[in-house]
């Protein structure tokens, strides 16, 4: 069976083409830059190809995706027709979506209704369905959503000390975000450490450039960084991450910003951006703080004892602590940031392994680099992320007819015979 | 030697009268609701008294308090030449004072200027310090800065992730606040334990309308919950604490609040007020819980976690924990806080004394109330504070020409043999 993933941002398109249940990925690729007038496209598959081409919206990039799919040369299916089903990355489920599903019009309406809820992901999302559908009118598209892994978070741990009719008539509350790529990684390092899910509690830590921490326990989501939005939590690539919430409302009346501009700066010129004044990318930091760069040494040192922070704080409400996970961009291939993350944090059972941690870089594989001592029983590991191969598996979960809510599904991929398979 | 120490808010002015070196609480007393028309003021002193009285601001209400203070028959002084000196509360500091100091008109001018970063606070604080110069131009006035306490709190932590030029431009960063009473308690503490503070890592959680938590290390100030003003951190009586920062955006975007109009919010009517709709007094929260009031519940389990995260985080950030203080309020009255805020911490070495705890009520006096168990190491305290006493200590010290920066200097109420007198 082939099932496609979609994950539709404002600006791209990216796919994946699956295998299935043989989990194997055939072809994935992206399209950037859409509307922008210069898009392009990147399809590694049969061939690598990368062009530039014509994408001024989100049907235009579907469309692209499904010619280059069908390709002679170097498309994977003869034609669509063997695409037996679609599965979508959807942002904002709000409170109504706790597991995936198939897509109709009642699901679609609630998606255009999150999108106040995440303006800037449920309407591409939205557009990337749409568009799927038109195209691919009987096929079954199914929608799995970022907020679904956290609907098992406590009720005193999702609500905000905040007027409560803003939680009644607003939705004002914890969500959560990165919801595939927490659960992947915290069952994959439950399959690694030969236990069940529910026998351990876990912190997973997603750093890339949108940074988020799982407090996972009993095998599911128990408390999560990212709250309404993905602004709140970890010092991040261009957003704030926790600050004093009267922060902003002092920068608007002192400098008189309106609420867009404000939103904008918070969410796109802070962060190591903001602390640094110009890198973004986490290699660039390193490379700086190495050469003495003291506003990069500054937000290295501010990101890593923030997260250390996280985990203590975890651990604290979990009452105890099994596992640490690091996964996306710089949890994969920072090494540093591991080390530094962690530091301190042996009287809590956590000590790396600096070989085992230095060799972990290039998603080469999975990875436990936390030392071989009973002395410290905490482990670490570096578990490329994989969001895709979920949206896969529930899509055929969802036909064959066995799926079922995050707290009782059982992925393929935590079977500990499991090998992933991270590229085409 | 007659030491008076003052602490002005917007609408009240508290004061108490110390025999120094002895520390001797020989009166104390408070006018409120100054400038509402229907003031009044208790006196505790030779009599207690409790009569309305005419402050239309603050000068007349220090003029009244001088008159109560010399007054033939509950005064405690002949006259007002019997006050030796006289120590001011002043909650902001900023960068420039990281200890106490007598104030000239340059320390005047820098509370003025500061009035910007607090301007609930400052502004009072320096009413009261005018008002007092007026009518005691002779004597020494010192100011003591809630904020000097975390003058040792290092870069990385106080810096936030957002645009750098708003530190340099604005003076955006954290500074702390309920510097006096978290520097007291973890002063007492170590004394209590007899332990150096050098060789402590403690949380002291400051729980009352406002809520504050420090990590104090080496004796000095590590980390704080409060941010840039006393809105951040912990679920407080009214104030919102730690949320995402894009809700208030979000709010006034949907709701078309205000500036002001929004921080009014987050500051008076969120915290545990917004949770339950109706409470703010903890005691009034803790008995609608029990008769099963589920909004007070939830504001119940919702302040406790995260008081619970606050000492989980601060241990990562110290590397250890040797003590937890609670204080204030709420923390030196209530044990079902107390409670629930330690619960499952076992793993870090915290188990309260049900019995102790239970006993810890109503400022009896100082006590630890973890279990005597070798396994449950971390040490577990309710100080009732007493910010005054830090006040009168500073004055005299700065009089006696003893004075030093909070990193080295040593208050008398460290010592093992001080009794604290919490009453006149």
């Amino acid at each position: 069976m082939n099932i496609l993933t979609l994950n539709c941002g404002s600006s791209s398109v990216k796919y994946t083409m699956w295998k299935m249940p043989e989990r194997r990925r055939i072809c994935n690729g992206i399209v950037e830059r859409i509307g922008f007038g210069d898009s392009t496209i990147k399809h590694q598959g049969k061939r690598n190809i990368s062009m530039k081409c014509d994408s001024p919206d989100h049907d235009a990039a579907i469309k692209l995706m499904l010619k280059f799919l069908t390709d002679n040369e170097w498309g994977v299916v003869k034609s669509v027709s063997e695409i037996d089903a679609l599965g979508h990355r959807v942002v904002h489920g709000g409170e109504k979506f706790n597991q995936s599903v198939l897509i109709d019009e009642t699901v679609i309406e609630a998606i255009r209704e999150y999108s106040e809820l995440a303006p800037l992901h449920n309407p591409p999302n939205l557009s990337g369905i749409r568009a799927s559908m038109d195209h691919l009118p009987d096929k079954p598209h199914i929608a799995v959503f970022d907020t679904a892994f956290y609907s098992t978070i406590p009720r005193h741990i999702h609500t905000y000390a905040l007027p409560y009719e803003w939680y009644e008539k607003y939705k004002v509350r914890r969500y959560g975000f990165h919801g595939t790529s927490h659960l992947y990684v915290s069952r994959r390092a439950s399959a690694l450490l030969h236990r069940k899910p529910s026998e351990l509690k876990m912190v997973s830590l997603h750093i890339g450039n949108g940074v988020s921490i799982t407090a996972v326990k009993d095998g599911v989501a128990f408390d999560h960084s990212m709250g309404f939005t993905p602004l709140e939590g970890a010092v991040m690539g261009t957003r704030c991450g926790d600050i004093d919430p009267a922060i902003p409302l002092y920068m608007m009346r002192r400098c008189g910003f309106k609420v867009e501009e404000m939103s904008r700066i918070l969410n796109e010129r802070s962060g190591v951006l903001g602390v640094t004044g110009r890198y973004v990318d986490r290699r660039d930091i390193v490379e700086a703080a190495k050469n003495g760069d003291e506003r990069c040494r500054l937000a290295m040192e501010m990101e890593c004892y923030r997260l250390r922070k996280y985990i203590g704080a975890y651990a604290a409400a979990m009452g105890g602590l099994d596992a640490i996970i690091f996964t996306a961009g710089v949890g994969e291939n920072q090494p540093v940031y591991r080390v530094k993350t962690c530091e301190g944090l042996k009287f809590l059972g956590v000590k790396i392994d600096e070989g085992r941690n230095e060799m972990a870089v290039d998603r080469r594989g999975e990875a436990v680099i936390s030392v071989d001592d009973p002395k410290y029983p905490v482990k670490v590991l570096v578990i490329p992320t994989d969001e895709e191969l979920v949206i896969a598996e529930d899509v055929y979960a969802i036909l064959n007819g066995t799926y079922d809510v995050y707290t009782r599904f059982e992925y393929i991929f935590q079977r500990e015979d499991f090998k992933p398979t991270l590229n085409v």
